[in-house]
């Protein structure tokens, strides 16, 4: 692809490195931004710097979060024993959206994939089973996707923490085999997490 | 969508502004930016933020343009009697990378649209009638895609110059009809350049 301009040989670029925006895909957006008031373009360059450069995480369950401690951990309304084990953000979000989970949650921030070389020195492990060696949890929730990666990280996790006295569960498989958490629709994704299941049973299947 | 921070809301919601791009989507461009080197998301907002306040457009052509002329007015080798007219500058990139047309471009950034509020006076129109008046012009090639809008424009701007005595003329048809431009092959879009032919011809068809 040519350009007649560096500045917008630059923003394009910098665009499509964005998964699955492509340069063509990514030249249309910039020639939207051209076309739009300049207030529109730097407020979008300004949010995108300023969530990088101030996001923080939630120092017990590393969701994001504005504060200190995230809006769900500070509530004194949730479950504090009840731990909900997630791979992602969005996946709070999605259970959330449900209403049915009055627990808290534990962002490992993605799952163990040996072909990406994301092993578990990469994800948020070491503070979750803190959390159940000092005794506050009596019931883990594995709610990872059921996919290959997701299934060895419930896994992983479920081995170090065996030997301790707490209930683990998984969410129903009501949601097919092999699909992203987060594309599962609002009732089912509610249901399964009412309808879980204990870890170990899960293992029989 | 419930968000857990104020910051990345705004960042998802900004982002979601942008053409094609859901707020799923947008959430996911996020979070990638989130997972990725801090000096990675700054490089993106650098570049929107610089290519929206310092972006130019060629005097001559319209074309976008570091400079006051762009590369392709600015080429001596280019013939400059020989004008083709385009939507958009994604078209003007389409017909370079064919290699095939070597004369200048003129871009009048839309196509006339009653239905989106867009006429004639929306248009880079009046420089081209311009170029006509002033007799470098000797030939005009009428390149917008073959849609009812494409027409539409051609037609407008062919009344325009009609009695001028200047050579006019359309790009072959061998992009089918309602197809855009810009998604046409180059072989295909180089061809219909050589093989243009007069813009009265077309009417008939
Ligand atoms: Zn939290
Ligand atoms: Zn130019």
């Amino acid at each position: 692809m040519e350009f007649s301009s560096k500045l917008l040989e630059k923003a394009v670029n910098e665009m499509a490195q964005l998964p699955g925006i492509g340069k063509r895909t990514a030249l249309r957006l910039v020639l939207h931004l051209l076309r739009q008031p300049k207030e529109q373009a730097l407020l979008l360059s300004e949010a995108l710097k300023t969530v990088r450069e101030e996001i923080n995480f939630c120092k017990s369950c590393h969701n994001i979060s504005d504060k200190t401690l995230c809006e769900i951990c500070d509530n004194p309304m949730r479950n504090k024993s009840l731990i909900c084990i997630v791979e992602d953000i969005r996946d709070v979000m999605a259970i959330e959206s449900t209403g049915s989970f009055k627990g808290l949650y534990h962002v490992l921030g993605g799952k163990i994939s040996p072909m990406d070389g994301i092993g578990p020195q990469d994800l948020n492990i070491t503070t979750l089973i803190d959390k159940v060696k000092d005794g506050t949890v009596t019931e883990l929730i594995f709610a990872m996707s059921p996919t290959m990666e997701g299934d060895t990280t419930n896994f992983y996790i479920y081995r170090q923490i065996q030997d301790y006295n707490i209930k683990t569960s998984t969410i129903a498989r009501g949601i097919a085999a092999g699909n992203e958490l987060e594309y599962a629709d609002e009732i089912t994704l509610g249901r399964s997490i009412i309808d879980r299941i204990p870890f170990e049973a899960s293992l029989k299947s």
